[in-house]
């Protein structure tokens, strides 16, 4: 018997071709005699069928396992709303390879069924937390799977800030911004703004600044242990924003602390047996040969 | 006797120190025989003068140079104004060298003596006019010294758009939004996003996409009569922005079409007898060798 | 009539394909009544031919065109050797897009074709000329379409040296060389280095470092018009290289120095009347939106 | 009493300077009771000395401490001979703040005297073993503390290799090379080649392409424990060559394979105790505010 039984799932339904996905999924899971919980939103858009409905909490609780079907921006919001519980995540894409989400929707009974019979891979990737406060008292906080950025809001102004790692002063930065960002964050947004690639299994943080004034300014790779406070600059022009997984933003005043450092919890992301890491890299980057 | 009889000054009034500039400038010029202009709004912040006072439109018709004390701001903001007219700008700096403004303030008689006794260099500096129309009907505009950007507003979500040069399709690039820099501008923001350095002399224009999702998406640079037009994607999250020197923004809608191209008038920027460009990098951008 | 009726040939014979290119041109031409002129290497390696065999030199007098069959490097080789000449150039390619050779062996007849009936694209590109003097006599020289590198010899060592551009100081660099580059070489070598991508109808140069020490050291455009200076640093522990288009090398010794100009001939490069610079891009880098 | 109180002094003789605070360093400690023992090649240059002499490998015995004085350059050599011993390296420049050596020679009694005394940092440095193979055959082997780099050897030509990390195929690449750094190494050549910044402390390894063909293709962050392999592509025109810290090339020919993985011994570096990573960084790399 397959150690996973009770199985959540949550599609980004304004999409069609995921709620096809969903449709087909849930047929297959109910055939093989599985028990389907469906999240909340997801059943709303899901019409005529009986399976049991749950808010995403509780997803969390009942489930042994959650499979998102949608992209990789879907599982960043299952895995920051699921982080608390122990429950792993399986990602269904919807037609293009995503870092997260390695089934393409014409695999779903072929590779959801090896994984449900045992045969994956898991992996365990880390969170950020984070915290803003003003004059000592909070205003503000969010999680990450990928990323905190800070970054200035309506205006193309530079922004100031001083940056801390483990206590220690790093520097007073001009800039567009600031990327902090997990492993799994590392070939999303920060990839763009010129950090490097890391390894999920690697526990390391990366800081990139966005577009900095300092032309010798670069990505700072520490451990994954790292706690790191910003300090926004007394002289900014505009209010900074801190914004998490592209999500949840803070809007900050001078003199604002951020606190960034690894969530105590891990999210465990499973993938088909035959994943691999930087085959996706190279797919997703285009890293062939030609000449 | 002096080319430049007219004198009128700008001074970015709520720095003291450039308060303090300009009164040593305005008494060094009223000894010297000269006829001084004040800007109206710089004329509210020096008490005490009897100098005569203009709007920053008469400025460029009355006088034979204008002054600015500030900055590299102060100066492109006076650029954009008094382009239309020829008179030419000379800059004075608040104590740090700009790539615009090269005068210090403790060399104000000796440097502005030696500009107005006919020892000076001149340069003919391009602007860019910059319009956005909406189902083909105007709707913004403005023009620029250093540069035209295109950016996400408020949040930080990728834009989507179309870029044509000289009516061929370049590319749909999803990024951080794009720099449209003059030779001037190539300094300044564009330099932080990864532009390259283009002497002042250059005829060219450079477009430079920040951070953009393409990794091999790179810095284009073109010749400085191309037209440029960027046709906002329909699928946008947000209202993309459209600055002038980092000034005067627009608010676009998807579908909305911004054109950027030369503008006919050519600001004249007067520099002392010594200045050089390559100088002014490799102090602004510490060159210098060490190991 | 068409204006092309002599015709030259050049093949890169160690491939087979671009043999069974020229076999397929050769013929082609002939059923059509135009002169053949095979350059004489080329013509070792096409047995049973009866064309008109010409040293390189030779063609570019007697031909109104010639054809380079081979890719980007053959062309190069050909436009260095032809540039003193005013004899256009067309390439053909071995079954992939080159920026320099832009028809395909299974279009031969069509667009070959088309070229002869005088529905084509004429563009000129300029040459950079090099030479080498060690105390003040010359000892080495070059041309290239593409670039001048100056780069260690055999060891991982980083070169000191100073550059000058129109006689004017631009900085003392320690790196892995330095790319000196046309439009035409600017997505080449020099696109890996970091440098920008230039319109071929620019009249500029781009300065491109290596993997300088100094890391606000930035690729640097001027116009085309520009002289180079460089002069090699007296404590290299290695005999920097200088190289045209790859090849060529002269070998140096600390205080020789190196000028770069532009060559006084011009090439004329042929392409199809479909041909579009920015599309070459598209392809060739990969700037085609996925997400 | 010290827990130092054998100590191994180590100087580059080239330089003037060095021998002049060797002097000085061997008088302070011989003064303070210390025993010294001096390296056989640093004790050939600085004559009329007592103290006792010894080869490299047997102060890697005899010492509690090896004292280094030159540069960067000169502990990067002393630590591959000593890494195989436990003893502890302690670092003194030539007058100017190096990453490895961060004391400068008018602190040597104030700062040398204080780590003997205990007052000091100790710092756990990890190196990396480079081997190569022809036909399964060891043909070459080295030691790095900051990097190996493979590139190509007398030719400017782009090189052609396999890399696979933990057994996992990566990429086959065309660029100038490829470096595998340290943290250590990751503020020397790696940053110039574009790769991140590393804490000291970080875990891992990073592999920064130079210059590559492909655009997309960016420096990777890996675990410290991975094992990479490199094989040379059998259609490279020129010999590649491998270098341990810029030193003791092998040249490789196509086919053979080349392993790097981390070293069993790793160093001891002491910093004096206010020592602090990122000042380095702001100081070495002009990290300061200017606009």
């Amino acid at each position: 018997m397959s150690e996973f039984q009770n199985i959540g799932l949550i599609g980004r339904t304004e999409s069609d071709s995921a709620v096809l996905s969903l449709k087909r999924l849930m047929a297959f899971l109910e055939r093989e005699g599985y028990s389907v919980v469906l999240e909340k939103n997801t059943a709303n858009d899901v019409a005529g069928h009986n399976a049991r409905v749950s808010s995403k909490d509780k997803l969390g609780e009942l489930c042994d396992l959650v499979i998102v079907v949608g992209g990789d921006g879907s599982l960043l919001a299952a895995a920051r709303a699921l982080a608390k519980f122990s429950v792993p995540l399986l990602g269904i894409n919807r037609g293009r390879l995503g870092f997260l989400t390695d089934i393409t929707p014409d695999e779903i009974e072929e590779k959801v069924g090896e994984v449900l019979s045992g045969k994956y891979m898991a992996e365990s990737r880390f969170l950020l937390d984070m915290s803003v406060t003003r004059d000592g008292k909070p205003i503000g906080k969010g999680s990450s799977l990928n990323d905190v950025v800070i970054h200035p809001g309506e205006y193309i102004r530079m922004i100031e800030f001083d940056l801390f790692i483990d206590g220690q002063f790093v520097y007073t930065q001009r800039s567009d911004g600031l990327i902090v960002s997990t492993p799994t964050g590392s070939t999303a947004y920060a990839l763009s703004g010129g950090g490097p690639i890391m390894h999920p299994k690697l526990d390391a943080i990366v800081v990139v600044p966005l577009n900095p004034h300092a032309l010798s300014s670069r990505p700072i790779v520490v451990e994954g242990s790292s706690e790191f406070k910003v300090i926004i600059g007394e002289h900014n022009s505009t209010h900074s924003y801190v914004t998490c997984d592209g999500h949840d933003q803070v809007i900050t005043e001078p003199g604002d602390v951020i606190r960034i450092h690894k969530k105590p919890h891990r999210l465990t992301l499973i993938h088909p047996i035959d994943h691999n890491f930087y085959e996706t890299c190279r797919s997703k980057l285009n890293w062939q040969i030609s000449s």
